[in-house]
């Protein structure tokens, strides 16, 4: 049955691209693997630094490979010595004559590093095309001073991270004081509007004030001032938040204080997630300390707030899907909802 | 299957009143979360001090409410802020105009508060009669030094714990001196009787010396004394034992040493139980040491003794129900037996 | 489906003689108790010494056995003390009238304790025929200075430890210099030969130097010596391994350094085994010391070296049998695939 998430029958969207690991943790020749859509992938960078992704299992005996041995583009595994490159040829076999049976090899997974993230492509690899990669730019553009990335693991399913993403409203309930929007958001009709493969959700509100985050950096912090956020969602789960605060003019992005985050969910498991983050902003850009306490401060906030509170709800609903449970809907669902169903229909699309 | 006690099919029996908590359990303004027949149950006091029991889960996304915040005789979602009341009623949605949606309520369980617990129905709501709760009047009649109650987590089927009730002679082989009978109850054919929905199943023997703990308060304590065992079982889980010891006269209640115990279990799932247990008497009523104790002697002989031979006969069980196991049946079954085809009929009719 | 281990249809053989534990586990009168197959199975030893393997189970209630009383060569169950003799009969009935039930008794199992192991038939009783046991005798021939036994378990499958042993290649990939063989085994084809319901696999080479363990006690350290690995397979899963090395002569056993060695593998259930290991030789046979570093040197190689690539190859497959995986197979796989193929067909010949 489709709505029981830990059923053999569940999907994921294969065809698309999944953030599979932070450059940073794909390092010299280190090989790392991780879990993704199930599957067990074997990540390293080839000599010249260009990451790679193949098959984490030996098609010999479904040794893990990320226990062998690396020597120069090629990996042994430990097991019985067979020899893969990075195009995950076998390009040795000790045993008997040394012929190299036709099966011998490794999936391959098209790869793609890109402002601080390795991305991946797990479906079909002559369908993938770079360029529908989300815009991360701003990361690499800006400063280092400017500009955080990191990692978190949770135990539930994607989507339910990707509706925290989607419906803003929690942050009236859940957040401390410092990104809280004081029951601001929850009245509003989010804005939702579809492009494409994309959903984009929208708050504008008069704060009074500001979010702390930003009335602190502010001319005048205890004013009122304009507030947006705007999350666009690329399929699968990969979403572009951009959150604004200005006095005394229009133009956020010139006049104002904006933060540009980025919140990918990689599904480890249909019950475990892989959760990306990455932020930079258009102010104290110089500030190497002050992105240092923002970084730790979202990471607090989530760990301590969201995380607690989505693992809980997947515990309660056991093995079934969200929509299997008939929920309840809300105004400030109109985004997470819109996103849940594009979503079903592309894997069933796929799937056909 | 029916005897797969771990498969989706099974069923508890839900039109019967079960104990979900000790009074001292829920407190204050304290919210309380407890799994009954592996529904996630919401529990608090109401600023009146009456207990409520409401789904825990929020209608909305399945956030548990126990993490939510309590206001007056309300609970507000942490997640996203819907309030419910102690009727499980929204009376308050923050998003959009705030109009409440019409499934947006908990579901609400009748709750009864007597002699140091908390009752709940779990099955139609309209047929919960609190009169049918079985009579334990005698833990409130007597002083606060003969009357003690307890709570206990145990990692098996409820009827493996019914059972262990239901055959008191495994007093003659699993205690330790205090408690046990010495071979006297194994050899007696213990008599059952059935009235309505109660089934009683007792033991009159002459002990020689009396039971350890009777003996020390008894006039000679080495001489013989008449003794008897008198377990009421009321469905589904519920049962009252009574134990006597005189010497010298006809009636156990005015003349001998009488305790008067009640063992109540409450599925949490199918291979856990809560094992509720309180227990009052009619000598050293006065006696607040004797009566902690007593109690104490009590939790220890079961967490000891009781436990880890029943949570060991579930894990040799695996997830196959007694009966279908085909188990050697002993005269000392009688009652036991008849209680679990009872209730086996209970739970068939019910769902029929 | 058959490839599943983890499905309830998985079939071990049952008409097999199996390692239940090594002769130094089961000692005096206490009582012990091991899965095997994944039946609770309780051993003790009678006064005369003489091992005996029953149900654990009592089957009243099932309580596990092991946890009951042991007097004289009885045991009693020490949840409602029905007493059971080492055929498995009851003894005694507490119960009532003492009358003892037809089917209150325990299944037995036939046990033959031979050269340090106990060895247990599962299946039909009448068939148990101790002839058809592995010959292990040089374990009781040699001196205790040059005999080692021990005890492993592991969390696979015990196929996957099975083909551990009969492609014996991994030596040149996974190990330590103390036995690795540098590469000389993989080239080899391997000469596998069935003779009735055994398979032998062996290697023959010229090893140059011979593999370490042996060089040191070879008359020229670092010169060539011949070398052979041989494994006799026994259904379901006992290996005798004989390793010899020899220099300027043609007779192992006789002019050159031979280890008797005896792989036994024992499932417990489908996803975990218990690893018999034991070891004797015909060299330095009176030197204690180096017999005890020898058994704690093939225990951490085997813990620190096979466990690991097995357990983790496991998790890889998953619960999917290894030819359910089509996994590729090279020339070093022809003994293990054969005794995968030999054992299916016993498999299935006797549940046919």
């Amino acid at each position: 049955m489709e709505n029981i998430i830990t059923s053999d029958g569940y999907r994921f969207l294969k065809n698309a691209w999944y953030v599979a690991a932070l450059s940073e943790e794909i390092v010299g020749e280190e090989l790392f693997a991780r879990t993704i859509l199930s599957e067990s992938v074997l990540f390293y960078r080839t000599l010249e630094g260009k990451p790679v992704a193949m098959s984490n299992r030996c098609p010999h005996r479904f040794a893990p490979l990320n226990i062998g041995k690396r020597e120069g583009d090629t990996v042994t595994c430990h097991y019985h010595g067979l020899t893969f490159d990075a195009q995950g040829e076998c390009t040795n076999n000790p045993h008997g004559n040394g012929k190299i049976p036709q099966a011998c090899k490794l999936n391959t997974y098209a790869v793609e590093e890109r402002d601080g993230f390795i991305w991946i492509w797990m479906g079909e690899q002559d369908k993938a095309d770079p360029s529908k990669i989300m815009d991360c730019s701003c990361l690499t553009r800006n400063p280092d001073s400017a500009v955080a990335h990191t990692y978190m693991h949770n135990k539930c399913n994607y989507e339910l991270v990707t509706d925290n993403i989607m419906d803003l409203s929690h942050i009236d309930h859940l957040h401390g004081p410092l990104i809280n929007t004081n029951g601001k958001l929850s009245p509003l009709l989010p804005k939702v509007s579809e492009a494409g493969d994309n959903i984009t959700v929208r708050w504008d509100w008069l704060a009074d004030p500001a979010m702390l985050l930003f009335a602190q950096n502010l001319a005048r912090p205890e004013d009122t001032a304009n507030q947006f956020f705007e999350v666009v969602w690329h399929a699968p789960s990969n979403m572009q938040l951009t959150v604004g605060a200005v006095q005394d003019a229009e133009d956020y992005h010139q006049d104002g204080l904006v933060l540009y985050d980025f919140h990918i969910m990689t599904p480890e498991s249909a019950t475990t997630t892989h959760y990306f983050f990455a932020s930079t902003r258009n102010y104290m850009m110089d500030d190497a300390a002050y992105n240092k306490a923002k970084m730790d401060g979202m990471i607090e906030a989530f760990t301590l707030e969201d995380k607690p509170v989505i693992e809980a709800q997947q515990r309660e609903m056991g093995g079934i899907d969200l929509l299997g449970l008939n929920p309840v809907l809300l105004s400030s669902d109109a985004g997470g909802i819109r996103v849940r169903r594009k979503l079903r229909s592309m894997i069933e699309a796929e799937s056909a």
